[in-house]
């Protein structure tokens, strides 16, 4: 079903590997609101995910970017703002990656390169893809760019290692660069701090499954869905949004406020 | 201009006094994208203001109702329930007055029976209403409950005075309450900490052009306005934030998270 | 052992009602660190407790007073700084009683006028106690102020029932008098937001025991004991934190920002 | 004047420049309370500073290592526990340097090679110390590690740059390394959020002056100054702090809950 929350504006979506991604069901949300898009993905990730598919449903083309690469992001919203006839008005930014997650080594083990890569691509990608906008004055005036975060980035999650660094790194973007947008073009700058999602990246964690329950019994809604985000992510790039700037936004049923919930400890 | 997000809801307004107020505004907004409504507010407050002009406009009862009275707001909720002939979607509550800034006393020499009652008219009436919703089993599955609130309560402006306290304690209830009505009925209670607004109460409050000025030039989005918090208002009551729980959200032009602005020392 | 920290520093200490409270833990430090103390209570907890022994003990004489009392707290004030022959250094509020809790109301049926006579008790008091201390010139310049809280204020907790929303309120108090007392005075008042403690008060509350092991698992250092928080206070009264204002300071092993600690889950 | 707090603990104090800086001042009132020192910085500040001097005062040994070289951190902390005939106390970590505000670099126009080397030096080098004494076993149980910060990482500072985001991920790697550390050793780890302090590092920092005449005046007890962020930390170091970990500490006269002081406008 449709509002036409975004009858005539124009977006760019990065991070829509499957269709379990956050960012595909933003792509669908947003195209059903009446947007056009443009979607992105790394080129490995193309190579891996179905992407080709969603493009076709939401009538988009995608166009493979490395989010560590300034000439990719160069070419890459030249490419959006030439395809739109004009300049955009929402980016999502979906895009994590942990090295050292991936190679299991311990949080108290960590390889340094591999810790850099991650925040490469993680959330230095982040302010690159922010600059690159700025540069290219690419962004509408009242524009929205939004990244999704993890509550990581504020409490311990020992499994999520140095992810909860990657995502304090990335919500400080956010806030560091929408003072910038927001004063040269009333662009406003979030982030989306979601539930643990059953996605193909999410799931990767060691311990996801307990912990996805867990968090699910905690939050006095329950765990949020990627369709949640999805509409969470359409309101903020819609009008009904324009003066939300340099927020994290918890969308998470709850969970971020509770500090016990009886039914964890079977009361 | 509507995006019929609140086609087929009820909901249920606290505190439209005149057209400046914040809650006249979300009325009417709410009413252009399809609720049904029911306003309400202190007998004094109906007397004073011009809340019938709203009440025509929006096509909408009034029911006065005292908020620091058990027995008015039950009755309040009995009539709504009945008027709408089903349950209710939405809640707004936005009531505050101090009685020590009126009176204009020092924050260190404040009258402790102006204070409670000061407590009691601007966040126990929160409670109050919750409760007797709660009660009467008056909220839909999945609803949503909304009160304004100010940074006053986690930083310290300090014409706010006791008004600081008051929205502290509002916050509170918010979360708490909200853990109870969530694991009940999947309903969501949120407070919005909106900028200083030019309100009739806002004003009264002592130098607050010099302060709505200042927060204007820290914003880098400027203050945000009634209007657009009743837009924000439209995206808590529909089905877009569903997840989204027990939060307090900043709707401030980005003034939360500006330490400093060079623009206020003039650089 | 004793490193001098209070020297020639005057201290009143509201709350101790036998040796399992905070209050308790605090004057004996405070005593070995070298300060004069004077103790008080409310006149029907000095009944019940054991205020006297301690009294003896630290060599301090008991002025009773009820918190709720303006005219008491002038006496005791008095009453105080003619004992010491001079103005105070230090205070702690460590006052705490929820008269729906004691009655086992649920949240979603409380009582207002117990809500208030809590709120009375529990928070007013210490910006009576503040107010007062304000208007006689009572402090020292460059004095502390501390009243104990917890993480109710930020998080729900649902056993812990309006206690939360007094908690916020106290510490909504600290930061606001903070401003004030800083400007003209250059003395600090914060709150320290301390683990469950097994307190006679602590452990009146329903679930207490649950609660407190599910603390202790989930805090890397365990719960933080009385006496542990004890040394926290002596530290904030001394000269070693004179920098230190209108901050609410958590002292709980850890507590307050971890988000999941893999040993509640058994894994 | 000393209350030996310290007697008996071995600590080692990363970056002290010259008698401006902080860490100076924390191995001053170290070494008054009684413990012994080892004192570290990278060769080259080592040239461009005057740390003999402090090496002589305090009667400690200098030992050269870059934080960016795990092999120097090993080395460092070899000779440390062999220095101390045992293992290590308490660690201040005190290194900041951002390559991009040195070569006046716009926000906007960040070079991420130098952020990079920003974070590496600013930031990782925490994790890398946390890491290498984790390896050693070098941290005595219940020691103290700290790390000082500022309130840029979570507030917008524009001048600050990059170094926001460096302080962000800072605080992180303290949380998510004090779980690891709490767990296995009962240490504790902190960062201290300071005021803007007149260093020869902080006074580089583009409008320096004017920030810190502002700061100054929002402050309700005016900046605290780098002896009175010495006392912080002699308390973390001390036995006083035993329970306090994860956390971030405002060590700033009142700042970060200021929302508006009257006295910013002249009123």
């Amino acid at each position: 079903m449709s509002n036409n929350l975004l009858q005539g504006k124009n977006g760019v979506i990065f991070g829509a590997l499957d269709e379990q991604s956050i960012a595909w069901k933003v792509a669908e949300r947003c195209n059903e609101e009446g947007s056009k898009l443009v979607l992105t993905n790394a080129p490995i990730a193309m190579r891996f995910g179905t992407i080709n598919a969603l493009a076709e449903k939401v009538n988009a083309p995608v166009f493979g970017a490395d989010a560590t690469s300034d000439e990719d992001l160069e070419n890459l919203f030249k490419n959006a703002t030439e395809h739109f006839g004009g300049k955009i008005d929402f980016v999502l930014h979906s895009i994590g990656m942990s090295m050292n997650v991936r190679k299991k080594k311990d949080y108290t083990d960590l390889n340094y390169d591999f810790m850099k890569t991650t925040f490469d691509i993680s959330a230095i990608s982040f302010h690159r893809v922010m600059q690159t906008l700025w540069k290219q004055e690419a962004m509408k005036d009242w524009g929205s760019i939004t990244a999704l975060s993890y509550i990581a980035a504020q409490r311990v999650f020992p499994d999520y290692s140095e992810m909860a660094e990657s995502k304090a790194l990335l919500e400080s973007f956010a806030r560091s660069f929408g003072y910038h947008f927001g004063t040269r073009n009333k662009v406003r700058v979030n982030t989306v701090s979601q539930s643990p999602t059953m996605t193909t990246a999410g799931s990767g964690v060691k311990g996801f499954d307990e912990f996805f329950n867990y968090a699910d019994k905690v939050s006095p809604l329950g765990n949020a869905s990627a369709e949640a985000c999805a509409d969470y992510c359409v309101f903020l790039f819609s009008d009904l949004s324009k003066m939300v700037t340099m927020q994290n936004l918890f969308h998470d049923g709850g969970f971020s406020n509770m500090g016990m919930n009886p039914a964890v400890l079977g009361l």
